[in-house]
């Protein structure tokens, strides 16, 4: 049975769709008044968080202070009704003000407009269902991104901290320029930002020594996908993450919120992760959030005009330095090599412009898919008979080169093998172009006197072979069967005991495929 | 052994390179006198029919006529020295003629211009290797290609059997104008066409009754490839055809022939056929072909003013219209239905421009190959203990969907399962996000208290898996094996025969791959 889920009756399927479209419906009319001090406690910590965090990140889309502030309460509203994780947290994220830097030019009505633009888009994808285009983001993509994207940051605030003016947004010629004019670092801004750094390093090392809150660690890891696609996959609930739902939710969650002055947002690893180690049990956590950063936003805003630039670049700094992952090029050397591409990739050309870097990233690791679909591993045995078995499935683009090998080997020995055997076990479906080239490939061998035989052949892929009514195609259920038949009779005539156009038991089945 | 090809020793392969460069030097040394009077002959026919067709495909790119012929010479002595087939014919093509039509503008350098830049472009093809981006091209694609090619050619040829003039290019607007305008046919015109094609026709169906030579038929499919990306596929000869270099002895008839007025030229599967019928023995029958095309352009350029153009249209449609294939729609409805989608893209695209047509369906075909690969099919059996069977490779873009179905059919089932049994059987290869999501599915599932084994997994399989050190990790030779040990310790806890920590077997690996 290749099956994609149980049955269910009909009436259940459709309050699941509902609960899939509302999440709240799920958790609400189960809501315990203990989980109301949780949630409160969570929403009061993240909303502490939120706070200083949004008014940094406007720092680094270039946008004033407060634009952070009117992007992270919409967010939160949202998400406790259309999310599907009790712990994300929607809102102002670093590498997000890092794109946004990009589009805005500094201009608050074009990183709404962007707002507005993203949430559309998001919300079609979500509609559409192209959820699972996320699918093909690789790994080592995201590694690579979130890696150079903590150090573009990070770096970015430098100039803050010594509190220089006038530095270019590019990476490289920041550098240069930061470098170059170090000689007028202005003592008071380099002081405070040194201090405020240590004072948060000295906290985040107070927390290292708490006992370690087991579940961050993977949540840290998935929460990263949020990030590029601005979608949630995490899941700490017993209910699992629908990306297209969260697509959705963040859609809406963006499209709402460029109506109240939002730059684009997404889920926040830092506080879906401090929101998570507070013991959150649902989504309306974000009530408090929510409302926490409006009253900043009632009762502060005044006050934003004195924030030192230099600790709110300690905020930064402090927030991406963690993101930076030089473990994961020790880890792919280990585990797999190959994938060392797309990372340095992605890495590499992220320093140029994150979303080149992102682009490169999964064109590089798309090439390197293909290719592997294209060149699958084939095993070649023995002499007289030759065994080969594809390791996988056979896509088309694999066709010519199974030929290659099969022709080259068979055609290059000597002696040359006087039969063929194609071992289809790994093989579960195969197409139509597959199937002429297999054609293709039975006719040239026996001009040369060759026999080729299939075995092991699963039932889908015999059928596609039998409605092709392939001339001389010749099958067995195992080699050991093949090589004791196809080895006594070289030339492809006779003794072939599922012949297709002989036996009853083929036939059948080819014309219950004709019609 | 998974291998590609045998060791052979140094210098036997330095003589492989430098053959497989100059292709003349295998077969010239062996040259015997028996085969230069087939060659001569087959040279002499496929002569006697590029030159009418020549003159035709000039008409068809809106060229000269003199210009079919121009494009006719080069490629014939180009061939003879770098080509692979015996067989192969380069020269002028209807779909060549079709596709420059578009870019040349009715103006011959447009088309010179051409030559030489596509030329350069197969010419680094070939020199970087990338012959073997022709397998992304599906044979659904190449067949609605030429179907649709087939229709729009023989259609823009009616105007002329016609005599009719100034009816507009696109394909739609083509018919209107020539249906709205058919009052206005000149008999003579359309009497000389239409004789032309019953005289054509009657031939074709003379030849038809000869005893039909039995390898044309896959040669035709497989020339088809010739025309999109212009690299011959073909083999007719013991040795086998080597894409890269087709690539570069096209882009150097090109590149050459853009000094001698040709437009571009490409493989030919019509006159292909006939070289191949006629018993050609070696690329040698280019070079009377390309004399017989030069004496014709020397001594009878005066005298294509007088040829009629309806005249023309005939050869042309009788040369296109074996290209349709009607039987192909059926075949893939009884082989593989899925594959209708990209010939039914292609097909239909190609009316509108034959480019978005190609475009279109390599795209089409492109995101069902990546579909089929980010959603393997998955057997999922048993209540208790869940055996879980990848059909094929896992890539990183199926990683979420297996923990997808795992997920939802370990956690929503009642009871739920106590240990799930994941069979990696097909599965020859995983890549570093496969790794990870199969580390958070471990985690997941330990957290409902439901055990995950690994079982048949292939040596480098189990390699990566060891290298990336996964909590929990337990593998087992067989499933019968590990459903008699997993289903006796749910929970994950003891037991575990080659538990990654413990057993010297594995550690060996482990640190194997570590340093």
């Amino acid at each position: 049975m290749w099956a994609r889920g149980p049955p269910e009756p009909r009436r259940r399927r459709w309050l699941r769709a509902l609960r899939r479209r509302l999440p709240v419906l799920g958790w609400l009319p189960r809501y315990s008044p203990g989980w109301l001090q949780l949630d409160l406690i969570a929403g009061v910590t993240v909303g502490l968080t939120v706070v200083p965090q949004a008014l940094a990140y406007a720092e680094v889309a270039g946008l004033p202070p407060q634009y952070g502030l009117y992007s992270s309460f919409v967010g939160c509203f949202v998400y406790c009704f259309l999310g599907t994780a009790k712990d994300v947290t929607l809102g102002p994220t670093a590498i997000m003000s890092l794109l946004v830097s990009s589009y805005a030019f500094h201009d608050p009505v074009y990183a709404v407009l962007l707002t507005f633009l993203s949430g559309c888009i998001q919300l079609a994808m979500g509609l559409l269902h192209l959820g699972f285009l996320l699918d093909f983001i690789s790994c080592p993509v995201i590694k690579g991104f979130t890696s150079a994207a903590s150090i573009t940051i990070s770096f970015n605030q430098v100039k803050n901290i010594l509190g220089l003016h006038g530095i270019p947004r590019q990476f490289f010629l920041q550098v240069y320029e930061t470098l170059r004019r170090i000689g007028e670092t202005r003592p008071g801004d380099a002081i405070l930002g040194l201090v405020c750094l240590a004072a948060l390093a000295g906290l985040r090392e107070m927390k290292s020594r708490l006992p370690p809150a087991s579940h961050t660690e993977p949540l840290a890891t998935r929460a990263s996908y949020l990030i590029v696609w601005t979608c949630a996959t995490a899941s700490q609930n017993d209910y699992r993450i629908d990306p297209n739902q969260e697509l959705l939710a963040i859609g809406f969650a963006n499209v709402l919120g460029s109506f109240f002055s939002s730059y684009p947002i997404t889920g926040s690893f830092g506080r879906t992760a401090v929101n998570a180690q507070t013991g959150v049990c649902t989504p309306a956590g974000g009530l408090v959030t929510g409302a926490l950063v409006l009253l900043s936003l009632a009762y502060l805003t005044s006050l934003f005009y004195y924030i030192p630039k230099a600790a709110l670049a300690a905020v930064i700094i402090s927030a991406v330095v963690p993101m930076f992952d030089a473990g994961i090029f020790r880890t792919l050397w280990r585990v797999k090599r190959l994938d060392l591409v797309p990372l340095c990739v992605t890495f590499l050309f992220c320093f140029w412009e994150v979303q080149y870097g992102i682009v490169a990233g999964v064109l590089v690791s798309g090439i390197l898919l293909l290719y592997s679909i294209a060149r699958p591993p084939l095993k070649v045995l023995g002499q007289g008979t030759l065994l080969v078995q594809p390791g996988s499935s056979l896509h088309f683009p694999a066709i010519e080169h199974l030929r290659d090998v099969i022709c080259s080997r068979a055609l290059s020995a000597a002696p040359s093998p006087c039969s063929i055997i194609l071992d289809c076990h790994h093989i579960s479906s195969i197409d139509y172009t597959v199937v002429v080239g297999l054609a293709e490939l039975l006719q040239e061998l026996r001009k040369h006197g060759i026999s080729l035989a299939f075995c092991s052949l699963q039932d889908q892929v015999l059928r596609a072979l039998l409605a092709a009514d392939l001339e001389g195609f010749r099958h067995f259920p195992s080699w050991e069967e093949a090589e004791r038949c196809g080895g006594a009779e070289p030339g492809g005539s006779g003794a072939a005991p599922f012949d297709s156009t002989s036996t009853s038991e083929s036939s059948l089945l080819h014309k219950g495929l004709i019609q």
